[in-house]
């Protein structure tokens, strides 16, 4: 039975070989996809998810729900809109197979992306929910739906930290997916009741700092239709971390695995309690963690929690980059080989 | 040539260790003390100062001087008195050798802490100062004369953090000594001119989370009366870090080893632009780092900084266990072997 | 032709008499009710609309929704849930006429307030919107469709304050509406795009707090079933009040005069530049008045605005009390005498 | 038997007004003036009060003591400095009676403001201290000193607000002299045990608003040489004020007179329990007001407050102005006409 995923996206760079691994691999079932502000205004993100599901030759059956065009606050501050990955977050390469369409740019789902995720969570309730963009419609569901707080199976975020590495400026220690929208990490953190597995920006952080076995791009040089896609969509960015003598390493792309499949993919984890920092000068969107917690507990000991509204979020902090390079490598070249 | 030192002190368990081994190792002269609040009253931190000067066997002829009773801003919410270490913050045991005694309670040296430091030194340009307390003394040199925030020739802080890590309590990512006087942390750490090197929480932290191959307990198991005086200091701390499976291990001491010789003890450190959260409901006292100038720095680059007020800040991430260990056995035992 | 209102409201003591003052007034035609959290949770405010819609004698023509049980953000600290005026906000005596019924729990129109809200707007262009609780429900169809930030007439808001004035703690300066949902207040001041007048906290303050002209509990010494009931919704507020030598003066009756006639019940009002602060330890949820572009207006001027999101609201600031009192006096005795 | 003053200040065109008045009023001795940066650096405040003294024709009897170059963190955001009345403050005529001179950019006092105000409220313990600045040297001699907060006879404050009416910026709740330090005015407000008198911002506010009897400008208009250097002094404001038709009303000559007079000078004011806002986006540095407890208390009762470590401050809402205005025009014309 192929695992269900639902993904919330901003359809960037990363998002964009995300989505192909879902969209490739044997075992995932895409139930659908849902758009949302982040690093292009969303209409963008909708028109890039739709040129990806033509990039992997998948035929209109996967419905795309256009969602938040802004954070809960809309605050001028948090805005994270930017041409780090290319104008278009995909490399300004519009002609480029799969040439870009102005249909791109129209959602096929009905209705805003959180009701869309109200009424998919209920029709599936087997599927996993992937988010890989800020969380306004996450939240924007809670908001509306009591409900919606225990309705899917699983959810995997990624965004956030839990050592405080900030990755949008020099003056803000928020990962940019909750930088995006503070409130709507704060709300989904606090207020979701299912399992959550949070994917924290230090996962790419610290593989993209070391030296390492693994050559992130290597799965972009297929010759296929697909392969140059995705070498398209990432090429700003690699040439940005390719100037430092780094190397633009997975990072949408883990928490996609991770939903496919959690026991093969996280290598280690860490159960914390935590809490997202709403009011910092430098610190709004950072999630800060209970590490008092920890240091009382027993080596392994993971203690029952006595105060509500606190509750544990299981946090990846190594993940088999060797499995997930490999999965990439067949979704590029088309060869199937993904176990 | 004697390294000349200054220390700054909350004077409690780890704290009354650190002093001994500046006090006992052979290479250092202890120019003066200097008393804040902290874990305990600042009152309570001159006695137990003066009464390790006795447990060390010296003959008053090192001066101390009675620094701030409260933070600067004097909030209640920033409190950090607590009977961690004992309400005496050494164990409880006052009959013990050295017997507490109320001259103990009477700093040596005229007037307050933070006219103190500003005349000490301008008269020792050549000494290192050390605080292993909150930085209320510093902050209000600085206040008082411009002068100071280059006059000391380093300043070592055990304080802080870089990833977040706090240990006060659930709801704060503040390390115990800038969560004491926040402000004070970002006045020093914003101010100083002079090379500054900071022992931050993690450095702790790591050891005590980790199986690791030193025994921090058995320098304390020695038959001698400095032992006997530290081991009881350390004994309710000790007893609750046991309680957990974990080691009380290393903190201020690495501070005052730090100051020693850095060269020797720091093994690893990193070079980081920083600032201290003001206004955060969770992150209040944090240390913010900038990781994008780290990412966007070439592997081993120090990048200049454009930006005032903003400064480099040397963190102390892996410091030499063994040696540490190795003069606190010789502090303890009493065998002149530091080297 | 009538003045078409749609309310918004938590259905407590001053709501109630409000609402009756909008079914009685013969200018008015009550298009729906939304209710939301506030003083007591939504259910209770559901029921006792219902019961104040029987109390006025209408035969269950005007649909009523219901909305958000919960802040935006839904934190601890910003509830404001509280018996003031009895547990269940209408003064405690559910076998009062008209006698509470398990039907009043229910609401009437189908589908979440905010969702009503946007659909409700679009089919009654010329309706007014008038808003006596905390404003979730209209922050939520602001977030859920961007068109609605113009699409009513006019929004009435009773909440907020423009000289700091709090009334729900001694450490805080919100006023009880914006205080139970800060971040919803910020969005709906700062985004919708019609007309809106505010009637801030100080028109109620200022009037009980002085000596005044009106006996504000007359109109409900009327030996008629709504005065009765009015009398009843109001009691436990008004033995407060007396209590301290003050009279309970009409608040929310304001704003829906305000809504009814704004030429003749608006004595006077300042055209201010306002935003609301989320972020301050005692100042979270009050409004923020610029002063400085008043100072430097000449007398009477009115700014053109240069900055973006910036924008004007008008604050009532001292309000026609006789006519509003007239028209209490109509509604309660039955008289007609609303001219 | 004279009246002692202390005058803390900032040196610009209404303090040096305000100093005149101090100065000339035959009931008063000016036992001391310490200055601070605030519209000015301090060293230009340091050389408008000694021309002042010079253009009051007093021979050098007055010691002046320097105090604090910046505020208590020295944030760029909180810094004051600004040509409003002048680059110098003053009125940029530094040829014009009584000429600049290099002399007068050195304190006559030794040692800093705030080791001076500890000392001189022990040897005057007589005398009122009169703030028409940022209040740094106070909160510094609080800091330093705890007998200090129960030392001065009485406080008189300029500065702050009640009402949220900030005077900086269009983005600030803050009143100049608070936002100018606002840590400070927390620390001072917060700890002084004394009777402390404040002199807020809408005194000033109110005034230059409304029509009014008074012509602030009338006793500026005598030929005599005090007259003249006022004139000059305070020509860029009243030029500003002018010319959006209002007056420059006055503004710290209320606090002096306060002191010199507070029965006959302050004609109402209110017992407020307050707390300087600290953290906020937009209200950094404005007072809030308890005003619940107003409420609740009986008209005219004064509560006693169950909660340390709050406490009541007098606030100045509406004062004398014909009485300060003959002050002033007694001090310019020297007709000697206090009375
Ligand atoms: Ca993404
Ligand atoms: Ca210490
Ligand atoms: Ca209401
Ligand atoms: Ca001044």
């Amino acid at each position: 039975m192929p695992r269900k995923l639902i993904i919330d996206t901003d359809g960037v760079s990363d998002d964009v070989r995300a989505i192909s691994l879902a969209l490739q691999h044997p075992d995932v079932e895409v139930v659908a996809i849902t758009t949302v502000h982040g690093c292009v205004p969303v209409k963008q993100a909708t028109a890039n998810v739709n040129r990806t599901i033509r990039a992997n030759g998948i035929q209109g059956s996967i419905p795309v729900y256009e969602g938040a065009s802004r954070s809960l606050l809309n605050l001028q501050k948090d805005t994270t809109v930017s041409d780090f990955f290319g104008k278009d977050g995909v490399g300004d390469r519009p002609t480029e197979f799969p040439e870009s369409d102005s249909d791109d740019y129209k959602a096929s789902g009905d209705g805003i992306a959180a009701l869309a995720l109200i009424r998919l969570v209920q029709e599936h309730p087997d599927a996993t929910l992937v988010c890989i963009g800020p969380l306004t419609n996450l939240a924007l569901a809670l908001q509306l739906e009591e409900n919606f707080a225990a309705a899917p199976q699983k959810v995997v975020i990624m965004g956030g930290n839990y050592y405080g590495v900030g990755n949008v400026s020099g003056v803000s220690s928020a990962e940019y997916n909750f930088h995006g929208d503070p409130e709507a990490a704060d709300i989904v953190l606090r207020e979701l009741k299912c399992p959550v597995t949070v994917v924290p920006w230090e996962a790419f952080f610290f593989r993209s700092m070391e030296e390492n076995e693994v050559d992130f791009h290597a799965h972009l040089r297929y010759d296929t239709p697909l392969a140059n896609f995705l070498s398209t969509a990432t090429r700003v960015g690699r040439i940005r971390f390719e100037a430092v003598g780094r190397q633009y390493a997975y990072c949408d792309e883990i928490a996609i695995a991770t939903a496919i499949n959690e026991e093969r993919v996280v290598l280690e984890s860490k159960s914390l309690v935590v809490a997202v920092e709403l009011s910092g000068t430098i610190t709004r969107g950072q999630v800060v963690v209970d590490w008092v917690e920890q240091m009382w507990a027993a080596p392994g000991e993971v203690k029952p929690l006595d105060e509500e509204p606190r509750r544990r979020i299981n946090f990846v902090t190594v993940y088999n980059v060797t499995l997930v390079d490999k999965w990439m490598h067949a979704v590029t070249s088309g060869s199937g080989h993904f176990d």
